[in-house]
């Protein structure tokens, strides 16, 4: 078997970014830590640790990251059977991947319903989400994937309401002459990020046509909010974000009738199904709750 | 010199992802976008786009496209020279990277302060988002590097104050016995990505010791504050975001006397400091209201 002393070292480098910060979090040396994935690279024959600031992960590091992490969720199921294991081991981290709607709205309530765990959350589109789960490289995820991805358990979640949504002064300037082709054309809006569809897809569904607006690319959701709300542009918004706004006018609706339904699904490798279980269920009820307008559940 | 009509249609693929969409956007057909793209490769002997779902831009794919991005802003500064110009052109797009606390909170106002321009944000830590404009990548950036980096103007924007925040709930279950080295290295930790060292540099500075508690990997802004709010964690928030949560007792500082002021600059290519120079002063001005708590200004 491989040592996993040597592999914990691994890990902590990773996960920390230096050598002196993993012998500090594992009681140890630097030169001890050092010495470790020396022997770990030396014995494997490849390079596992870029020595940079922060020091980051080959890809077969990364690899071996994944596996020890692993190890430690099965290993902390164990406690059950080994009450002496307790006092020793510390809490698991689950690396998650979340769509930053998710994240934005439904999906701290469901981590602070759990009791034990340390979230290590990896943010990306839901179309995108379960690659990271297919890459081995996270142990769950929020995704709009809708079927069960190898090794892996599916449960469908309902579905995150998405409002396009614009400051009134931002619409009295581009859409005086209505929200058309034309106009939406011309009128800036907002994206997350090149992944990001929801607004063109919206404008297909709306107007029947392809239409390019000039975009501003803005990686988080609040943000999103706060420019649609600063007049810099519109967006696709989830609408528990923008309720209020919507309620006292401060935001409206470009079309109040259509609204964007996406149906997101928890995926979760099947081998850590007995350690996540808690985090399972936390997960689908609180997203049955705040997904109001729930699809399929 | 280089084909510009070909140099465009790269960019155009690199920034929509897709042949088809680049084609959308530039009144062609794809394959003429796939001929533009096929020719210049030719000629440069590289290969420039991994043709993918999204299509991406190869190392030298990337830096062409950041060289046609700072073209059409030079060209856009003829504008005043050349009314004619004016009727055609499209308003240019900046890349900017920021710090996610920045975007959080006093960003926004400045970019609504702007007329004209499209933006492209890429969020990076304050300590490494200086990396993106020293490799060209962004024509300016807010971060905390206080030197000029190589051909960059530096404006000192202020500081932005951070409180270590907690729900009372939170503190009573995990500081009960005080905030000390013993307790602070039991409790969870919320940390933005493996760049945060907010949280290890306050509690060494306010502790004196290096302390090492479990680790909550949360990379958005609000999240953290809902984080802390949800009594998953602690953690350093901007306190902009927190203020009124201290106030009503939501939260509560671990040490109300202990904040940690981050200091801000403003770094942006002196080549394009003529196009930019609405943005730098909109920036400047807002982050000088909104930093109240000034360093250096």
């Amino acid at each position: 078997m491989l040592d996993y002393a040597h592999l914990t070292a691994l890990a902590a480098v990773i996960r920390t970014g230096s050598f002196e910060r993993a012998a500090q979090q594992l009681n140890v040396t630097p030169s001890a830590v050092s010495q470790r994935i020396k022997l770990l690279e030396e014995r494997l024959g490849v390079v596992l640790v870029v020595r940079d600031q922060p020091c980051t992960a080959t890809e077969v590091g990364q690899r071996l990251c994944q596996h020890v992490e692993q190890v430690a969720l099965l290993e902390s199921s164990l406690k059950g059977s080994l009450p002496g294991l307790q006092a020793e081991s510390l809490p698991v981290t689950l690396r998650i991947a979340v769509n930053a709607d998710s994240l934005a709205t439904w999906f701290i309530p469901a981590m602070a319903k759990t009791e034990g765990y340390l979230f290590d959350l990896v943010l990306d589109d839901q179309d995108h989400s379960a690659e990271w789960l297919r890459r081995g490289e996270v142990v769950a995820a929020v995704t709009g994937h809708d079927t069960p991805i190898q090794g892996c358990d599916c449960h469908p979640l309902g579905a995150l309401r998405y409002v396009a949504t614009a400051s009134p002064e931002y619409c009295g300037r581009w859409f005086t002459d209505g929200f058309n082709e034309l106009t939406a054309a011309r009128a800036p809006c907002l994206i997350f990020n090149q992944k990001d569809r929801l607004q063109v897809e919206w404008l297909r569904q709306v107007l029947g046509a392809d239409v390019h607006p000039p975009l501003h690319l803005l990686p988080s959701s609040q943000a999103f909010v706060d420019a649609a709300l600063a007049g810099i542009g519109w967006g696709m918004n989830p609408e528990p974000l923008v309720i209020d706004h919507l309620r006292t006018g401060r935001l409206v609706a470009l079309k109040p009738d259509k609204s964007l339904d996406v149906p997101l699904f928890w995926q979760q490798s099947r081998i850590v199904s007995r350690v996540m279980g808690n985090v399972t269920r936390a997960v689908v009820s609180e997203a049955r709750t705040m997904l109001a307008f729930a699809i399929g559940t």
